[in-house]
């Protein structure tokens, strides 16, 4: 994707070879931002080796970019002195995500190797509830006064702004730092030097607590197609800025939650590639047990059935695909509803609309499935397929079986996802998994009750 | 979230007693861009009847910020001349965007509609491909020469960049308009304003194809965290730039379509809560029948077992249990490999890895299910239950089916992802559901073999 190719190559050469002096010419021209994606494709090893010869500013934007399983290798293999200046380096939010990754008492020692300014800094920011605003804020921003002229302005930011990554939006606050406004920086660039920074503002502007969640953090950038949000305090001061770039990451990890938890396991909250086998097993024994005891209903409630499935065996037959047909309409009924609430499309108070909805669907499932099982059984019997004598009787049952399950399917699998938020509970952990075991057992009962009535009264 | 509540009020009770004055003086100060997503909560009634009476920048982007049905509905409530004049007025991506929500007819009247330039325009960009590079570009674009120093390059920008949305990043082209470099407006900034830009500039830059995958293009956001990326034709002329804004929405509407997909029905591609009951039906229809149809081959298999179910009635109990814990363990390994695969944490020849994996996850998992299950029948025999004679064999029967099944599952599921991208499928069409189906058949099999090994020879 980059321009030059080869530049990672000859980079990784100069440095196997301890040819500090070329890396330092590589550098040169190159701001350490543009750098870090770049280096972070090297190897851990050659990025200690580098590290040591290298500014902290890149080395700190390079750590930033790194897995987190890289990080702690990397960490590892430097002396304490650079780790801790590396540490210190790093931007306020970055350190805060690399922390949130290390066991507390790994992080406590990391911690102590700050200044004490950066300490407090981080403290403050790991004080903030997980997956908050205040955890992923960066401290970088740049804030003028109403009564600058654009020129002030200008010349303010040349002083104080290089290091400044998010130089796209400058906020306006008065003496106390509360927040005015904020400015997209191409005003200042398109106003004439002399006008007034007040001129620039329209007092209209969005902004984030940072106790707020990053998940409604997503929503309005989405809604504002903003590239970066203030944070204010309770006195309305602006503490810090969230970046769209975190916006990303935040959308693909919680896309990754959610589809994980719709496969019917915990959240790995890693790569798939690199959790250890013992934590994945952890992560998915739980729900696949939970699971499996749910389904030992279904035994028993067969259980019950046992002397009808002894006079008429052939119903055992079609047990697997009368129940699945349930579990697979609510488990597309759960899945829609689920992303439809993420998405934040409905309110919980519209729940009704989405059962009168299931319910049309359910029923227009229902029928269509419900006459191809009917059909499916006729015609096999047609064929000769010993299905018994009264083999019409048992595609009624099938058919008709199908409808009230498929019905209730959709309805159960669009309701549950309601419930479970209601419930505060996370709505996607009522899986498609879960929303079938919870419909294989209702669906046998409905089942053998339709035989019953037609075939076996 | 924004500061003035009451502004929306306000300005939706001026539109209604027509009194534009009013509105006028509301908009005063405030910029197109941020009006437009307040303005987009209006009904589109008095939206309707505000275009009439504010500047075609207003309604553009207003009209880029509603839903495609909004956007619809609202088009029809104007004039023609004023529709005409509105899709002249609408950024060039945006006017992409809606014509592609549009039925080929209807479009073509629409863009019947556009000035001779416009329509070039937006011809040129769907010819592009759809979910392509070329389809979300904007034209909105600063380019500057290396040769002209920074004063040269701010007074060009005051002078033609007022609406350029994008001025976030300054492009640097030769006399042929071929890419030179990307620099972020912030080196403009805090650089003295003699420096030539040439001095500015690193020769690293990443850029897009117009004819690359959004997915792509999401990906190296995400990887050298841009705000915009330019998109340049063959000749690395650039003609267009992508911004993060438009990724964040691409991001949101990729996670929809695998997550529908992973529940086992088509993408709905329009919201759950909006979309047509007809269209519904028509993308849940078809995988469901899919899924009913290879569900039948359980019966077709459990049909050849017949005899055995009727010497061992109990057998049957105990079918929806152990299948189910296979399709359960199946779609959990589907799903975390199809999202490890869309995140690209690992390449298709990296299946060996994923499936030793699976091997020793399926059979942990079989082994614990399998103890459990066989507990279960061993401790309900004790509590009385009538699982004849030899439920000892019975109990292992299900223990090592499920041990069998379990691994089979896990294996089926996370290769057939894999299966399906090598055959150039979506990975996300292996569905939940889908494996479960899979499973269910061969699960049944295996339940069956095992039971004839250990109690029926």
């Amino acid at each position: 994707m980059l321009a030059q190719p080869h530049y990672k190559n000859d980079l990784s050469a100069a440095i196997n070879r301890k040819d500090f002096a070329t890396v330092k010419k590589l550098f040169e021209h190159w701001l350490p931002l543009d750098l870090a994606p770049i280096l972070a494709e090297l190897p851990v090893e050659e990025l200690a080796a580098l590290f040591r010869h290298t500014t902290e500013e890149i080395a700190a934007s390079t750590f930033a970019y790194l897995q987190s399983g890289a990080q702690k290798k990397l960490l590892r293999l430097l002396h304490t002195s650079q780790a801790g200046a590396l540490l210190n380096a790093l931007a306020p939010d970055d350190r805060t995500a690399f922390l949130d990754e290390l066991p507390p008492d790994v992080a406590a020692q990391m911690i102590a190797l700050l200044s004490p300014e950066e300490r407090q800094v981080t403290q403050t920011l790991l004080a903030y509830p997980e997956n908050s605003v205040g955890r992923m804020m960066t401290l970088d921003f740049v804030a003028v006064r109403p009564e600058w002229t654009v020129r002030e302005s200008l010349d303010f930011i040349r002083s104080h702004g290089y290091d400044r990554e998010t130089l796209n939006i400058i906020y306006a606050v008065d003496e106390q730092g509360r927040l005015i406004d904020d400015v997209r920086v191409r005003r200042f660039l398109i106003s004439p030097p002399e006008t007034p920074v007040s001129a620039l503002l329209d007092g209209n502007y969005a902004h984030l607590s940072p106790t707020d969640d990053r998940e409604t953090a997503l929503g309005i950038f989405r809604k504002y197609d903003r590239i970066a949000l203030p944070v204010t305090d309770d006195a309305k001061r602006i503490i810090g800025i969230v970046t769209v770039d975190d916006m990303l990451d935040v959308a693909a990890e919680e896309a990754t939650e959610d589809i994980q938890k719709l496969g019917g396991s915990e959240a790995l909250d890693e790569p798939y590639t690199t959790i250890s086998l013992s934590r994945m097993f952890r992560k998915r024994a739980g729900w696949l047990m939970a699971l499996f005891i749910g389904e030992m209903f279904t035994a028993t409630a067969m259980g019950f059935f046992q002397n009808e499935i002894e006079r008429v065996i052939v119903l055992a037959l079609f047990v697997p695909l009368v129940i699945s047909a349930g579990g697979n309409a609510g488990s597309q009924a759960a899945t829609l509803v689920i992303r439809s609430l993420a998405l934040g499309e409905f309110k919980l108070r519209d729940w009704w609309r989405v059962m009168r909805r299931e319910i049309i669907m359910g029923l227009a499932l229902g029928v269509v499935l419900g006459t191809v099982g009917f059909l499916r059984i006729e015609i096999w019997a047609g064929l000769g397929f010993d299905y018994g004598a009264h083999h019409i009787l048992l595609a009624g049952t099938v058919g008709i079986a199908l409808i009230g399950i498929v019905l209730w399917g959709s309805l159960a699998g669009s309701m549950l996802p309601l419930l479970m938020k209601k419930a505060g509970f996370d709505p996607a952990a009522s899986s498609a998994p879960f929303v079938a075991t919870l419909v294989d057992v209702t669906g046998l009962i409905i089942y053998f009750s339709v035989a019953y009535l037609i075939m076996l009264r």
